[in-house]
């Protein structure tokens, strides 16, 4: 540790002394700066600028999370400066020697270009120059990628996504050392490397490029920032607007299932307009919307310092900003991204493409104090104009805590395409998903949730099945499990009918449609209520399900209320099941144990889960406690002794081991025309290993008990241990704020205003 | 936290002012206690002794962690008073209302005892005093405990262990108080309540007392604690040497199958020479240790105070400060005990007993500085004089960080039953069981072993089948899957023979051996080894087993090699698992996926896993590797193509779901007289969520190969992927450290000194 802060020390003088020497000879260095620029555009002006150069130069030993940040860059850089530049030629996928050589120049250059600009020591330009040399020198040789797996195969890598990946940050690169080349340098590259390049993710891929999808707005960017730096109308129409006058056919689709382009939408500015909502929520999910993130806000902050004339942080009502925050809102206490949709968990806030996401946010939106705390946690800052902006907020004490409340996120291009709403309080958290498809990532599940205490799961969303870029499973790719397993709406806690996923697991279908927001309420701190309705999922079946995070005196903890009102014109099986986690501790039903395991169907997901249990639900009330990371988890939900209960666990038909065998409880009821799956679940409690004493082990709940269920009302009347019981009433439909509400249940009349009541 | 600050600071400045006030009038007050005890010995004298209390006084409000501790204890005292005093009618098992309330007070007697010696406030003493009473007012109106369940049943506690329990703390506050009573009140407590309540632990129950088990521990400090107070030459002989003149019949046997006095051993002194081996290793294992240790250390500190003369630290050459110095050694990185035999997970040197080991091993033994730093780590001291020592040495910066080497603990009275061997380099950690059975809570396997890195199981021991004291779970107590499982051969990383528990699984039989040390190297830092032979466990079969942690510089960490030399008169079938944590990554066999999962066997712990795959090995090398918690490990075993694998996972006959669905590779070998298993499993890498990189994901081994495997000798060649080879040889006999060996091995001669050759 001391030696670490030693080191710091002394780098920060070296830092001082280079400087000071710099600032004594500026005028002269100014002066090869403007002989150089004479007759070209001024030079860094992408996302550093030159006068934030000046600025970040004028600061520097003074700021010290920017000053750590370009000391840990600073010590990446030199390392491989001394180790000497690899240009291989390519042959692997994600997770293979050169893919993983060729992603570490894209960012090495990035950073090499950035030093050059800051420490205006030009062995970082010369490495820079030496390394795009060795690709121009590559490029002109290379044909298509040997890996055959993609759709749109790339040169330096298997997929054009990854070679766009390439550009995105090469062209900052570039830009840093621009002046420092020649212009018979800078025609060489731009000619044999960058031209070709650019033309080859775009003109020469369209089913790649011109789309509404994640993978090409890496595209629409990278031909975007190349653009900028070369100042090329025509690429940045390309990357503005999609390839001029080509259309793709409307039902072509991708690997993974997606429409390659429906409408005919392509470029950046519809990548903007199509997948984000109002709110600011990014169709495919969280995961992949930190993905897409870091082309969206560099190119965006480019436009921004070259053309801003363009007002893109504006455009849309200003949704990139407004995405950040809706990102930062989709994640767990722990920064984790909720995995919606296709998304691999533990990713988080901490990744790169957030901290840039948080300084861009900080700096061109309205400074906000709590993403300084974010930034602080991220233990680094860009080394630009808006990292400087965050360290020098971090350095006067501006920051704040992000306070993560409940929110709702409304989905679609117009925000009336569902969404997807967050229940907060204390440590719970609820995310519950009535959003649209989502693109090719969508999974089929409508109306699902997951729940959180303090960053751990507690239901859990399975997420993708994939080990992104861990070469032995897959290559790092999706698995096939992710559409026989991780997409299919019985690995999500929601409804199943007759064992087979909304939209018959077809995503035609599933694009169609989307669930509406019946209510959402979060005024009171008591009591955060999401309400959503699903018309579509299975023809002839509405589907109504309203959950509440209730914060009650009689209980430790909050817990969570769960109404699902199915209503069907036909009798059908519906499955309903609860993905916990940990050891069974308890249940008040009874059951038999197989002597063998076997799968509990044959498709649509039901082949990938072991019946481990089986039995007849209690009456009235079936009762299941688990244990799990010393905390005590109760679910309380409302059967039939018609109903059944199956224990089941993921894991069977998997030959690869590729899904984790986690538990699941399924209830499940057969020939039901209408059927209100009534739910409370408790997290309670502690166990200490350390000494051994389990404290509050037990639920709280005595009962509980639909006392209405209508069109309009249902009625749930919850009893805690102690006997205090309290009635919540939620509106199945007019369910306006200011909408008042006279009913009489069982001779006690009940009237309120709103969505809800609850006493 | 600065509330906390400022609270301390007021509570420590409020401590000033009333031990200002208290020595002002010390003489006053101390003319009332030379009144009261004339004629008694000094109290108190057991744990705080009066010398102590000085000192504390004297110092308080200047000792941080002692100040802290103190703090934390009367918030704690000052709570259950406010709350009033609850002594119920006995009723419950562990985890019920009345055992848990039973449990508190004793632990809150124990503690307002100190607080009232040591700020001399006499709320306290009324307090101990009153709840005292009310014991009196129901102990003698109570029968045995309700609950059956016992061998020994208690009459506060379903079983006279926790009697004991109650007993050993409670003495303590009586001793505290002793003085503030009357004798009047003192008689009334003797005669009612502490008298019969230690005959009723002793004389009535002897099968509970008279034995060499951990529970007669408690029981004999228990009777020998309130013996020191009461000033009870008989009740202290009691303690001391067992019931007089009392032999229980020599084949009688507990719950738990352990046989009750075979040798008609008995007492504290026997509970010390018996278990504890000479370098302090306790036969039960670390987590009975912990829990023994208690009593052991508190009664001996009394022995200490109060009869000088025995030199109870002195005993058998100083073996209960030793066996402190053991159990710390017996913990991975975070500090959790290793679960050899019968031991819970979790369970850590942060529980209580063991705040008690540290201080008395710092206070009475050699002040080692080490201990200091586990002190600070547990953030609380005793409020005794050991406690005071600590808190002095931690004020007076003497702390060192505590250093956990590779070990070698001798097992049996002599130290001539096995052991428990642990090699450790940077942050692996390999524990290798050859001990002896272990008494009641001993597992049957010989020669297994668990593997840690930096404190996470990589591969695990099963520990016990029990969730202590979580009622729901079996009332918290042992579940008869700890039988049909944990304490099979299976269920650990050893060989099981035709599918047969070593000893055939019976304890009279296990009983009978133990395991012998080979030879055990830990002078070389970066090749240390344990190696040792079983000929007992199935008669027939030599197993001779020899593992090492391997530091070389071809690998990026240290690996472990295992070399498992298996000879039997017949030819047997041997079954050879690992039972590792997390997801499969790669295989280099073949196998097939059942469609439905069928349990291994029928008995002897196989009933418990399923075959979720099976196939042959690979010829020469079989590859397996797997991925957990971020990190990447792998497998190499030598194999032949006759060889068979078995992916197995607990769980089957498991109805309760008590069992973890834990994982395990199982290498089968039949009809084999011969087998000599090696292995290798290197930790390797590194995976991040949040960059999505994988690091050195791949086994650095290219092959293993037994290049002579003899009686003699067995010599062991690695390959690395870079083509650098090693060998290994070690000494199967004579493997002294100083003698010479030269062998030839495929034309080459090998020279060296000692047990074992690695170059």
């Amino acid at each position: 540790m001391r030696k670490n802060i030693t080191f710091r020390v002394v780098f920060i003088f070296i830092l001082f002394v280079m400087l000071s020497c710099k600032n004594e000879s500026t005028t002269s260095s100014e002066k090869i700066s403007e002989t150089k620029t004479e007759g070209t555009q001024q030079h860094p002006k992408l996302i550093l600028t030159a006068q934030g150069v000046k600025d970040i130069r004028a600061q520097l030993g003074t700021i010290p999370i920017f000053d750590k940040s370009l000391e840990a860059v600073k010590k990446e850089v030199d390392a491989e400066i001394e180790a000497g530049i690899d240009v291989p030629i390519p042959k692997d996928y994600s997770g293979g020697y050169t893919h993983v050589v060729h992603k570490k120049n894209w960012f090495i250059l990035q950073k090499a270009g950035l030093l050059y600009q800051i420490l205006d020591d030009e062995k970082y330009a010369k490495y820079v120059k030496d390394m795009l040399m060795e690709y121009e020198a590559l490029y002109k040789t290379l044909p298509l990628h040997p890996k055959t797996r993609s759709y749109a195969r790339g040169k330096l890598f298997w997929q054009c996504l990854n070679d766009s990946n390439w550009l995105v940050y090469v062209s900052q690169a570039y830009d840093c050392i621009y002046n420092y080349l020649t212009e018979e340098e800078r025609n060489k590259l731009e000619t044999n490397l960058f031209r070709p390049f650019a033309d080859h993710i775009s003109v020469d891929s369209p089913q790649f490029y011109q789309r509404v999808h994640n993978h090409s707005t890496w595209g629409n960017s990278a031909v975007g920032m190349i653009g900028l730096v070369m100042d090329d109308e025509e690429l940045i129409n390309r990357a503005l607007y999609g390839i001029k006058d080509l259309k793709l056919a409307a039902n072509k689709k991708d690997d993974d299932g997606g429409f390659l382009n429906k409408d005919g939408k392509a470029g950046f500015l519809a990548n903007i307009e199509e997948p984000f909502s109002p709110d600011g929520y990014y169709n495919e999910g969280p995961y992949y919307q930190r993905y897409a993130m870091y082309p969206f806000l560099v190119f965006a902050e480019a436009l921004h310092n070259v053309k801003p004339e363009l007002k893109i942080f504006e455009y849309k009502e200003g949704v990139l900003l407004k995405s950040i925050n809706a990102l930062l809102n989709l994640s767990d206490a722990d920064g984790d991204f909720f995995p919606l949709n296709d998304g691999q968990k533990g990713m988080s806030y901490y990744t790169n493409a957030l901290v840039t996401a948080v300084d861009v946010s900080y700096h061109f939106g309205e400074q906000d104090p709590g993403l300084l705390s974010i930034a602080k946690e991220q233990d680094k800052v860009l080394l630009d104009d808006s990292g400087l902006a965050v360290a020098l907020g971090i350095k006067n004490g501006k920051e704040k805590p992000f306070a993560k409340k409940s929110i709702n996120l409304s989905d679609g291009p117009e925000g009336k395409q569902g969404g997807v709403g967050i229940l907060r309080n204390e440590n719970l958290e609820l995310v519950f998903k009535y959003a649209a498809q989502g693109s090719s990532h969508g999974h089929y599940d409508k109306l699902s949730y997951s729940l959180y205490e303090n960053g751990e799961e507690v239901i859990q969303d399975y997420g993708l099945s994939r080990f992104v870029n861990i070469e032995q499973k897959g290559g790092g790719n999706y698995l096939k499990e992710n559409k026989t397993w991780a997409k299919q709406t019985i690995a999500h806690n929601t409804v199943t009918q007759n064992e087979t996923s909304h939209f018959t697991g077809k995503y035609d279908i599933g694009s169609l449609h989307h669930s509406d927001l019946n209510y959402f309420s979060s005024d009171n701190e008591m009591v955060q209520v999401v309400s959503a309705i699903e018309k579509n999922a299975y023809p002839g079946t509405i589907m109504l399900r309203t959950m509440a995070i209730i914060k009650d005196e009689d209980f430790e903890k909050p817990y969570m209320l769960d109404i699902m009102k199915v209503t069907s014109a036909t009798a059908n099986q519906y499955d309903f099941p609860f993905y916990y986690f940990g050891q069974v501790l308890q249940t008040n039903f009874e059951y038999n144990s197989p002597k063998t395991l076997k799968p509990l169907g044959s498709k649509n997901g039901y082949q990938h889960l072991y019946v481990e249990g089986s039995g007849k639900a209690s009456k009235d009330n079936t009762k299941f406690s688990w244990f799990n990371n010393n905390k005590f988890y109760s679910l309380t939900t409302e059967t039939t002794s018609k109903d059944e209960i199956v224990l089941a666990r993921i894991g069977a038909n998997d030959p690869e081991f590729n899904l984790r065998r986690d538990p699941a409880l399924i209830l499940r009821t057969k020939n039901s025309k209408k059927r209100t799956f009534v739910s409370v679940i408790e997290s309670h409690g502690s166990y200490s290993p350390v000494s051994e004493s389990a404290i509050n082990s037990n639920s709280s709940i005595k009962s509980i008990k639909t006392i209405l269920d209508t069109e309009d009302y249902t009625a749930i009347e919850i009893t805690n241990v102690n006997g205090s019981a309290k009635l919540f009433i939620t509106s199945n439909r007019n369910a306006l704020k200011q909408k008042k509400h006279n009913i009489t249940i069982n001779g006690k009349n009940y009237e309120w205003s709103g969505s809800y009541y609850f006493n």
